[in-house]
């Protein structure tokens, strides 16, 4: 018979059907035994006559029987099997309760178990959204025009002018992995004019806190023939809706689980300039920032914007100079503050992105400034002797992103195997 | 004036417009000036008064016109302008001739200058179609229940075995790039059943060929609950000619530019168990061949299906155990075959798959067979202490299938930025 899915089963009340997955909770009465099978799609109450050997919990298993309704069952549905085969016993207890969903467990526990742990119903939930915000990426993008690309992963030099990067041996040569496609999809506008890719990047940062990860999903868009950032902003704006209504679309039984709604777009976010964000932390809400806004600062500035404008998004833009990478434009009417802006998300900045230097005389000039060797990036200044268009982006950490939408404690949690300043494995 | 892009001309017959692109090419006659326009969707004449100086190819420029139907103008359409706007000037004459497309010169000369020889028309093309086909992979497998996945690329040790890897200096740790996803999408199996990932992957091989890259986009497959590697082959003829589909549908314009009609896709590809392929390549073909099939052994079994099936895909399956890799799945009913395959499409390899083991004792038997250290996959097989389901998959290499596709001379052209053997730039 072929299988259903636990999602399925409300338009089979009454039939025979077959289900399958794992064996997610069981409890054996003698005379009956109920089981919760789980599929990838859902956990549902199965009725066994009783009297055989239940298998550990995780085995993978397949029942056939009626779908009943029922008050009492979990989703109001049941099915009364006549029996239960094994496909695939589990052969030891699991290391945790999958049911129980520890979230708030050691999270060191938890990752080092991670290939079982994540089988939990709430701890798989929140790489399905990512999914569906990924997806959400790509349609938008796919549908304005851009051309997805796949950048090379190993590079000789930093797009960021050589820290924080791990070294790889790649033959006879020292290379190192991409801290951000940042130079190659400027050098992609150049031939697609906007491009957009999905791909990890890697940070050798040595701290270890709750919202940083060494290897992680970066979201980059970069587009050419713009007349300022701003431009970049308001497509950034779209996007960003269309990928939260993806989200509400595909993983709608995700959030539910999650208990989360996510919050809506503007049509226009809040824009405040650098400068003004930093005066209101500092005279308004009397908080102490340097020359950048630090995190308790965006923290305070998330909560103001939200009062204020009644909304969780808010841009920041037209930084100094001195706190932005040397391929940001400057701002010509401001001298020392750039055509540049992150994107804030209830206080933590989910994107950082800017209208780039398109002449190559400028980016000289700034690498100089930056106190960085124009030598080092020869191969990236060539290309804009050859009419680089006035371009901008930006790039989302999609794990970052993840976690603040879903209130997840730990940006680990939007990673399927996270790496970080200890973890290699699993 | 709003910006239209030259595929969009047809519809402004008589009006007038305002493009933006690079000057592909130029030709002053004094009073009267021709230049070509190339913008991300295709190239137009436009005519000038003349008497002003003309920028250096490939700068960047915006013109605005009347567009005006022509019989000399290649495309049969062109656009009367009253003067030429330099967005940002090229500052050097281009390394190679642009608008030539030297697709057969030396490809060390094209990639070294790739950052720009990859604007021709033709040299651009194969990515937009390698991009139209990953989005019908996704697009495919989104419907089909698949949850995308992305993977850790750092890790500890080989999939295979620890041959052919990058080392990596991850902190105080020696680790290595991930040569295949594939242990971590069989954990993921036992979280979302069905699951693909499309990412870089690394394999430090020393041969430099016209076929092999050290840096590709492998697209990943992965799916439990399945009765034999069968199924897996069902799924992958659905996969990949939706995958065509999507390229003829929404890459049309470049599939003409190269000259390809793709091919179609048969309802049932054809299926030759290997050692019947063995057999046919030496005794009707007349050609040696090992324990394995060789490539020369493959192209002749290409020519050979094509004659007498009348297509250009194959599948080969129930290859010698000792020719794939530990995890492959022995075949029950034939001792010292297993449940693998490889699809190959012209004579040649660009796909290779099979149902995996699932059970614990069976991994362990099987790693000691290989010759390989079951401590060494410690991680990887605690999974299997907890009920894996009987489950299967493969993985599409993109650059080699799209090269073989589109019939690119080399399969660095099917990667914007190659790396090779001694290739670590652009």
């Amino acid at each position: 018979m072929q299988r259903i899915l636990v999602q399925d089963l409300p338009q089979h009340v009454g039939e025979r059907v077959t289900l399958m997955g794992w064996l997610h909770w069981r409890r054996d009465l003698g005379g009956i035994q109920f089981v919760l099978l789980r599929d990838r799609s859902g956990v549902v109450q199965v009725v066994l006559p009783g009297g055989g050997k239940l298998p550990l919990q995780e085995s993978s298993i397949r029942v056939t029987g009626t779908v009943v309704e029922s008050d009492k069952a979990p989703g109001g549905l049941e099915v009364h099997a006549e029996g239960l085969e094994v496909l695939s016993p589990a052969t030891a207890p699991t290391p945790v309760e999958i049911p129980k969903e520890e979230w708030r467990a050691n999270p060191e526990t938890l990752l080092e178990y991670r290939y079982v742990t994540l089988r939990g119903e709430k701890a798989r939930a929140p790489l399905q959204v990512q999914a569906a915000l990924v997806r959400g990426f790509r349609k938008y993008l796919d549908a304005a025009g851009f051309t997805e690309v796949y950048t090379p992963k190993i590079v000789q030099a930093g797009a960021e002018g050589g820290t924080n990067l791990f070294p790889v041996e790649y033959f006879e040569q020292r290379a190192y992995l991409a801290q951000s496609p940042q130079l190659y999809k400027q050098i992609l506008v150049g031939v697609y004019e906007r491009v957009y890719e999905v791909a990890p990047v890697w940070r050798a940062e040595e701290h270890a806190t709750s919202r940083h990860l060494n290897e992680y999903l970066s979201l980059d868009v970069e587009m050419g023939f713009i007349e300022s950032h701003e431009e970049v902003m308001r497509l950034e704006t779209e996007l960003i809706r269309a990928m939260l209504e993806e989200a509400r679309a595909s993983a709608e039984r995700a959030l539910r689980l999650l208990g989360v709604e996510l919050p809506p777009v503007p049509k226009e976010i809040p824009v405040l300039e650098h400068q003004e964000a930093r005066r209101i932390v500092k005279e308004e809400l009397g908080i102490g920032v340097g020359t950048d806004l630090n995190d308790e600062a965006e923290r305070a500035l998330g909560a103001y914007v939200r009062e204020r404008y009644g909304t969780d998004w808010v841009f920041v833009h037209r930084y100094p100079e001195s706190v932005r990478p040397f391929y940001t434009h400057p701002d010509p009417e401001r001298p020392g503050l750039t055509r540049s802006f992150d994107l804030l998300f209830r206080g933590l900045e989910v994107t950082s992105g800017g209208q780039r230097i398109h002449r190559y005389e400028d980016l000289v000039e700034s690498l100089q400034r930056h106190g960085l060797d124009p030598q080092a990036f020869r191969g990236y200044l060539e290309v804009f002797k050859y009419g680089m268009p006035p371009h901008g982006g930006f790039a989302i950490g999609a794990e970052r992103l993840t976690q603040k939408l879903l209130g997840l404690p730990n940006v680990r949690y939007a990673r399927a195997f996270p790496r970080d300043r200890h973890r290699l494995a699993p």
